[in-house]
């Protein structure tokens, strides 16, 4: 059996897939980010997997994709910066890796790798203009536009969570303000279910605010509604731009999605033109949290192509 | 000489040009409106015109193409319909044309024409990712991406002037709600003159306030200097979605450049993400109100790439 190796770079761990030609998982291993906190490091552990499944599935490796979160220079295959992780600057991760295993890789962002991977092989498939919009911690997204990824002129395309969407609104991480990440991303729903106090306790997450909303809690359900009415507000825009024909929305606050989806269908009514409207269909991402591995995997033939 | 014909269908006036391979306009006619109220007289306005050219330069016309405001199916080359012309309705303008004139004709929204124009022959030369804004009564735009007119799933990309910059700000003509449209357009920008008082009169339009502006009124100095800054917020979510190389900002309101351009720049310092900041040259289109007629011209040859 041939096998493509997938790796979603996360800030807390690491998931390494061997992902078939048809894009499903069949080996998921999942390690501590800290034991990728160098590139030699993370290496040796991805060689440790791939020659245990090797083994295992007398498979043959064709390829090996990396998603990770940061500035990747793509055309290139260099990590130049990674989120969260200072011991990666300006790593020829690409080379690094088809030296190391023989097969042609590629490096991307995360979020690109989620909309291939949904685009391919999920909710995606056979859109030919699509948005792909991945909301956690951070609010990320991908455009497949004519049938292929669009990565802009220094391939930074994409950052749908830094839509502005509220000028006068809060500072965001990325030094903006009023992204849609600042109001859609978890720190921003924590924000809120703290101020309507509709959780209990500290360590308040979007699962407990998802939780109290089913529940029965108003304040809970009017959390998840602001959710919606702002993700209406952003992907409206994206709309009117760019008349997708698909918007796919992952990550793991899409779980959240019956909370919030009638509040960001009624904004999109008010906000989207005639023309636009009808193409647009919005569904959740298929693939789950494997959504990252099978993407990865997916960027090498879709980078092989754009070669 | 050969020679294309392009039309630019406005709301008062329609004008006719005589373009030559290299973009430039060697003939002008302009022409009411009311002249052009049914496809039928139209035609005759048009076929009177081309035929004296052809009389005139011993020139052999090789395609025509018009630029028009409304809902244009650009594969079929039917208008669906015209903004403020109700006579026009699932026309079938381009055989219609190329029945009439026996040479390749090409019907597409107007803002598309000025933006393939200003690529093509002005401010946008050399670009491959472009964003075009035109300013005016309405706030249209086009995009060039990876080299080509991007049209979306139904051909209705593009509409900049529907980015929402303000989601509880003011009604649109579209319907929606705080639009870039409704702020920096004509008419807004004239509700802002007149809230400030700063020209005198009941007729205000956009060039009076941008006069006040220039002999010193700090009032109309504040209104352009708003202006500024919600192009500067819709802008930066163009420029964190799409990463352009290039964004040209036409329509008779780019007159006032020097009079927005400082606080759309201080606005875009604050909200667009670095990986992004450094490629997005803002430039004012080049090609005047000659822009439409010239771009028409230029989507025959560009819709014949597409076919």
């Amino acid at each position: 059996m041939s096998f493509t190796v997938g790796v979603d770079f996360g800030g807390t761990n690491v998931k390494i897939g061997l992902v078939r030609p048809d894009g499903r998982v069949v080996e998921l291993r999942v390690v501590a980010a800290a034991s990728a906190a160098s590139p030699r490091t993370f290496l040796d552990v991805l060689h440790r997997v791939v020659a245990e499944w090797q083994a295992a599935h007398q498979g043959r490796l064709i390829g090996i994709g990396v998603g990770a979160p940061g500035l990747i220079d793509v055309r290139q295959g260099i990590v130049r910066r990674l989120v969260n992780v200072p011991g990666w600057r300006q790593v020829p991760l690409r080379r690094l890796l088809e030296r190391r295993f023989g097969a042609p890789a590629a490096v991307d962002n995360d979020a690109n790798a989620v909309t291939v991977g949904e685009w391919r092989a999920g909710a995606g498939r056979g859109a030919r203009h699509l948005v792909c919009l991945t909301l956690g911690t951070g609010v990320g997204g991908g455009l497949i536009l004519d049938g292929r990824l669009y990565r802009g002129a220094f391939g930074a395309a994409g950052e749908a969570g830094h839509l502005v969407v509220d000028p006068r609104g809060r500072r965001c991480a990325c030094g903006g303000r009023g992204c849609l990440e600042t109001v859609v991303g978890t720190l921003g729903i924590v924000r809120a279910a703290r101020r309507t106090r509709c959780v209990a306790g500290r360590a308040v997450t979007p699962e407990m605010v998802a939780r109290a909303a089913r529940r029965g809690s108003a304040a809970a359900k009017a959390v998840w509604r602001d959710v919606g009415s702002w993700l209406g507000v952003g992907i409206s825009t994206l709309v009117n731009l760019l008349n997708p024909d698909r918007i796919v929305l992952a990550g793991g606050l899409a779980n959240a999605w019956g909370l919030f989806l009638p509040s960001l269908r009624e904004t999109m009514r008010r906000h989207v033109l005639d023309g636009s409207r009808q193409a647009a269909r919005i569904v959740r991402g298929t693939l789950g949290p494997s959504a990252g591995v099978i993407g990865a995997a997916a960027i090498v033939w879709e980078q092989a192509g754009e070669r």
